[in-house]
């Protein structure tokens, strides 16, 4: 039976939280937050702290807080033994190197609160600064049910880099495209089929192969139509910048 | 029997051709091409030109070509009759206005040669001059299988600019994530739950309120490690504008 403290009750906390407390080989034996009023309600469920000297003695210690107060936190672990990890995808192992056991359990997920998000689905990159640790974080991330992959500290920060892209950056276009359509009075989801399209594709083939629309085809008068027509100073920004970065990447 | 001729060989036009010549309440009477190479392998299953005087009379003939070319295209048909349609996002219909009878077939949809889509899965966005030829446009819809939806020129231009950020541009940023990925030698699938995550959000929720990354916490430390990473200047370029907006966007 593992013993197991979750640090930090943001998105990422909170779904492992959630997740790990159904598994049998695991027990969670605390729960801290910085404002503990944030976590009154999970009270009944488990011991919860916003205390870091009150952390019960615990196997595995997860710090699942915002990238700055990772090594703060790691700090006022040090003299606990067992094995700490930090959950950040931008955030180097080494960071934790104080401690004999230490290691990385990156969710490679959006997760929000409000919504617990299916594990199974969720790939968990892990990095440990030795084998044994390794095993552990991997059985850990077996019991949670999630596809586990082993990944370097500079592997992770791509990952990292590449889902702000494919995933932070895409919403929000996405978002520009809400608010198009709303303004237009036309609903959203005349578009999902083109979007679902795009998604069934770049999971057959290499995006880059795939890319169509005006910027590629260099249609300037078309670019300049859509340029006229969009309202927002901002949108009509992020339209002509990627649209010179396709039209230049296609020169190449 | 609805004789029909199509215009332009591109993208929209072959897979229109595709789609209609199975169906048994249209004839495809003629399809013409600029450069007749390129629809030489056609022969056998129409006939064919680049003779814009040699084009068949049809009810309805369909101008597929880029949008530069529509208005000439349109003038050469003149004295023919018919109902003329453009199929273009970007391109108002008035621009068709020398016809008795014209409209705008416009397929939501990025098509590509190789690939013949299932029309029943793309919306096709109508426009007429009038009642009548409204009605035989959304029967030509009805035939070839697809959702149809009736958009004004403004709409339709709103829904072209919309699927621009929703599809070619975030193909874009798909195509990022994917150089990023494999330059690291993290295969690119492992980022599609992650993809598949935020596509399945924005069907369910308005993406601005689903928005969630370094950005919209305003996370300078993460920001700068992300920017320090990034080998292209265009992508950081990318990276710092889509940054900067979401940033400013939240504060408002």
């Amino acid at each position: 039976m593992m013993k197991i403290s979750i640090i930090g009750a943001g998105n990422v906390g909170l779904n492992m939280f959630e997740t790990l407390r159904k598994k049998k080989d695991v027990k969670l034996v605390s729960l801290f937050n910085r404002s503990i009023e944030k976590i009154l309600s999970y009270r009944n469920k488990i011991f919860i702290t916003n205390n870091i000297n009150e952390i019960k003695k615990s196997d595995i210690y997860i710090i699942a807080t915002n990238d700055d107060s990772i090594e703060k936190i790691s700090n006022k672990l040090k003299s606990r033994g067992g094995l700490v990890v930090h959950t950040s995808g931008s955030t180097e192992m080494k960071t934790l190197s104080i401690h004999k056991n230490f290691g990385v359990l990156y969710p490679l997920q959006t997760l929000t609160k409000d919504k617990l998000c299916d594990f199974k689905k969720i790939p968990i990159c892990i990095e440990a600064n030795n084998e044994i640790n390794y095993k552990i974080l991997r059985k850990l991330t077996k019991i949670s049910g999630s596809k586990c992959y082993q990944v370097d500290s500079k592997q992770r920060i791509a990952l990292h880099v590449s889902a702000v892209f494919a995933c932070n950056f895409t919403n929000y276009l996405f978002s520009i495209a809400h608010d198009i359509c709303t303004s237009n009075k036309i609903p959203f989801d005349t578009l999902f089929p083109l979007i679902r399209e795009t998604l069934g594709k770049i999971e057959k083939y290499n995006p880059s192969e795939i890319q169509t629309g005006p910027a590629l085809r260099k249609d300037i008068i078309t670019i300049k139509k859509h340029l006229n027509f969009i309202n927002s100073k901002s949108s009509r920004k992020i339209y002509s910048i990627l649209t010179e970065e396709i039209i230049k990447n296609n020169e190449k």
